[in-house]
């Protein structure tokens, strides 16, 4: 069986890593990414030697391009000829505008969630609702934030029951690098609840979800504590022992010197993780408190990388290359080393 | 009938703000501070023309002081001798050695948060258990976000009594101008429960409390989301109702421009406020939202000077100078002008 | 004589600190403040009990400040008919279309830095060029990093001669409160040469300038290295001396506890200056140091308030209150309580 | 001829570098590292499958680590016995300590920048002063400022000679994932000369230095500008030309994309290198301007990484493996991929 061929629109901080992480897919076959204007991500890819083909979504952009080197092996419309999936990362708003093409090229398509939920035929998430995609054209994935919650409140879901949710998403305001957004000596509160409890709720419609959304001034990892209604009694231990199972969190403690999400991307760098991501949320084992019967804890979301898994998982379940749910996340996981 | 005579000892961040703080409230009078060396805050109270007298807690550095042209009016046991109640504003441990010192003067002294509970007989908030400190010779405060989170519980407490609360603390990291204590680009997990949720306990034992604090770098407010559980059902109009009546609350929204911690700090600039101070919490109406029976808000806690007014009630308890709660604090709301 | 009659166009960040300027100022009287909205500034101001009247400069927009309880007294074209002078603080470019507005009514005005240098006849500092502003119609001020970096420039260039300066300007990126603008863990640096340097030149043609500026995500005040190369040898203590006696110059030391713009801040604060506003900059001490015959040293901009004293001089230079530079510029010190 | 057999005391943000650039090395043998404790990097060391060696320096610690998993292949004395040099990059002092088990065991070893200038027989830069280094038995480099500004200086020196530079260091406060120090909106400024310049004087005692350092909170890499004084007239053109030249200098534009420190982290990110690390220095192009006859231009810092090729230009001197600077430098930035 041919390996399917996929293609990546958009090579920002998100579409770097999900080409990234297709190339990882010893399953999946990268045929190239596209973009549009000679950004600092392409000047990268130029210096490492073009890894991945490079497309141009805007033919007239392609000298601006080849004038700093970087070289050029089609337009988009050439690359979409090529492929049966698009993993769709540009800016909010592009890829509803894609879609068009997408169409007109008979292509399977993965949004992001930056794009507005009917883009897409379903919501999707890797854990939670993968039979929900199967054989789809249009996935949308949830948003960093909510991809990690709901690995987070999904397993517990799975293993007891959970009846609702309040979070607080103490949520980092912009990407290393990133000059565009910025917030200085400020917190700033959302209007509540927040879109992550709602978004939560239509992938999980079995759990009542509410939260406040705080914006910080740091930029390696949102925090989410998480009020969580159980519908039996369940201990820490418990707890504990089915995240530790969980092959996308990672249980951390404080006295081992993960103080905060800082200390999480240091730890990734230094492990030789490529970009110092981590593709894991991460649980603070000592945070794990109990409210009357309520449990409550923190989790950590590497907002650049966490979607990756879950936009593999989506691939397969657009594709059906697995019509199970746990051989299609076991296997994005053996992948990308999250086992 | 005299007025009884105040002193404040430590002139830090908070004992700078007590000594303001006492000097308004017009049946009080402040006879002086004490310190130990000549500190930015010092230097200020010189260049102001002095308007409290300075005592120096550590003879041998008069000469320090005298040295810069910062007048000494005595020595600490100087200031002792001439008042009948003490604001200890020393930093944490300090205050239980000077205990000695206001034993041997048979004084009655305020601590603050920093030091340990055992430091007093009873451990106070004005509106949560003013009868406890009525007579009582040592009271110590509880901490500036523990002073906030309580007036937000005990309002909601007394209005439909609460069961339980699940409280996560954005904990602002250092105050402005503080060179000691920092965080850069990095949010930080304490281990939970955090101490804010014990010490709500030991005020208002009727309710069972947990929480995560993570510290965020930024200097202008804690922000705290509470996630309660009432006795009963309770609208989101009747919290508001209650919160807008209490004088130590500030009912805000987004929509007006509040739009975090640091529109709260430029607005109490704007206003005039001596150093842009704001002795109230303020409460975001936008955030106020239900988890099932459970109401979820977030307060911000202006931490340098959130402290002040319940200061002003534990010398009232302690003195005995009013019996009942609700004429005594609303005495130090009178005179600071919370109404 | 009746006092010239003022108003203040733009109530933000400058129009509130230029009123309170004008309110100062003892032969000078402020009729009233314009704006558009019912801005933070304002419900401020409606807080303290309008202290200045304001007038409505969008017609339309009155019913919304009513309905906020902030009572307008008229509208812009009403305020610009009863005053001799206007201060436009507006945002950038507003000032422009706004001059169409103070012709028609025959007024003078002195705008602010965002705007243009073709809005005004003449482009002014107080102590560098008073004279060059002496009844001219139209002024506008040198921006806030401009406006100090001249004062300590202008106070060398007059004791002994500069030839040339290199700064280096570490940019404060927000204002407290402003949720507008930020930066969040970068240091984002500029083409240069910055266009302080370059208006320093158009000021002071007789100093060759240039510079590089970085921002950095702090909101207390800028920071600017001074390189400057006399025209004749001078030594620290010189520099010192003469920086001593200037009004709008503090000179502070790190071994005092000033160890950077939040100490200066802090500063004010305790020393009860409203918004813990500073007018002078301040030298530090300790980072005067010579480059063969070259002086270098580090001075700090209190960003919001340090272009009101220059901008009472313009009043007074455009008015022709004073034709003497230094009869001006010590009269708006005076009233400003700087010496 | 056999491989010199090196080895790494401390294993922090330096030393886990240093590990892997002596790794990188092709004519050198990496025989192991030394720490103390189950730090953060030596768990993810035993996440990766221990690619080096551990060795305890504290013996008594041993079981501390094999409690957690991480083999210990020996003690420190057991590492220092199969060596040629050792590269002591402890915490500040702890070398000056190590230096006596060095020597009993007739060991090189190569100091970094923390320790005092005694420690060391000469105080060496790879490019500046190679020669000072060959034979020598112990070697401090320069701090990681230190380091970066000196290859900018001695690049220009080399090509035009240089008479004098007034530096200002804009200075990353902490390392990403560093919770022990910290600043939060301030700005902190040091006493003059900053030890920068005292330190380049001693390493190019040719040229003139001064210069003021301020602390900002950041992470991501030093900025310093530089005002350098050139024994003859030179232009933009060849400066730029000079600096492209350099294996270790990276000239980049802003109108590319790279806007600041924190734009250069991510490109390293996204180039792939191991944790996003860069060795290179960087000049903004637009940052380069005259002042009369002095340049001016800006660089940047990546302060994790900057070390690592002058300290293994350290050990070929110390060792003497190539006599020649040139040879030693372009042979070290060759295994690192620099050219």
């Amino acid at each position: 069986m041919t390996k399917p061929k996929v293609a990546v629109v958009g090579y920002g901080t998100i579409g770097q890593r999900l080409a990234d992480g297709v190339a990882r897919q010893q399953d999946m076959e990268l045929i190239g990414i596209a973009d549009v204007a000679p950004t600092l991500a392409l000047r990268a890819l130029k210096e490492k030697g073009m890894p991945y083909d490079l497309y141009c979504a805007l033919p007239q952009n392609i000298p601006l391009l080849e004038e700093v080197d970087i070289p050029v092996t089609g337009t988009l419309d050439e690359l979409l000829e090529k492929v049966d999936i698009v993993l769709d990362a540009t800016s909010a708003g592009i890829g509803q505008k894609n879609k068009e093409l997408y169409k007109k090229h008979d292509l399977k398509a993965i949004f992001q969630g930056g794009e507005k939920n009917e883009v897409a035929d379903v919501f999707f998430h890797g854990y939670a609702n993968y039979e929900k995609g199967l054989g789809k054209q249009f996935l949308k994935l949830t948003s960093c934030n909510t991809t990690g919650l709901i690995r987070a409140v999904d397993c517990l879901d799975r293993l007891v029951g959970l009846s609702k949710v309040a979070i607080t998403i103490i949520r980092r305001v912009a990407d290393p690098g990133d000059y565009h957004r910025g917030l200085t000596n400020a917190l700033e509160v959302a209007k509540a609840p927040s879109h992550q409890a709602l978004d939560l709720m239509t992938i999980m419609p079995q759990v009542d979800a509410t939260g406040i959304l705080v914006h910080t001034p740091v930029t390696h990892g949102h925090i989410i504590t998480i009020v969580a209604t159980p519908k039996k009694k369940i201990t820490k231990e418990e707890v504990l022992a089915q995240f530790r199972k969980h092959p996308r969190i990672r249980v951390v403690r404080l006295e081992d010197g993960f103080l905060g999400n800082a200390s999480l991307f240091k730890y990734a760098r230094d492990l030789g993780n490529p970009r110092g991501d981590m593709y894991e949320i991460a649980v603070w084992e000592e945070t794990i408190v109990s409210s009357g019967n309520d449990l409550m804890f923190a989790i950590n979301i590497p907002q650049e990388a966490v979607v990756i898994p879950e936009t593999m998982d989506a691939i397969r379940a657009s594709l059906k290359l697995q019509k199970d749910r746990l051989e299609a996340v076991h296997l994005t996981n053996q992948y990308l080393g999250m086992q």
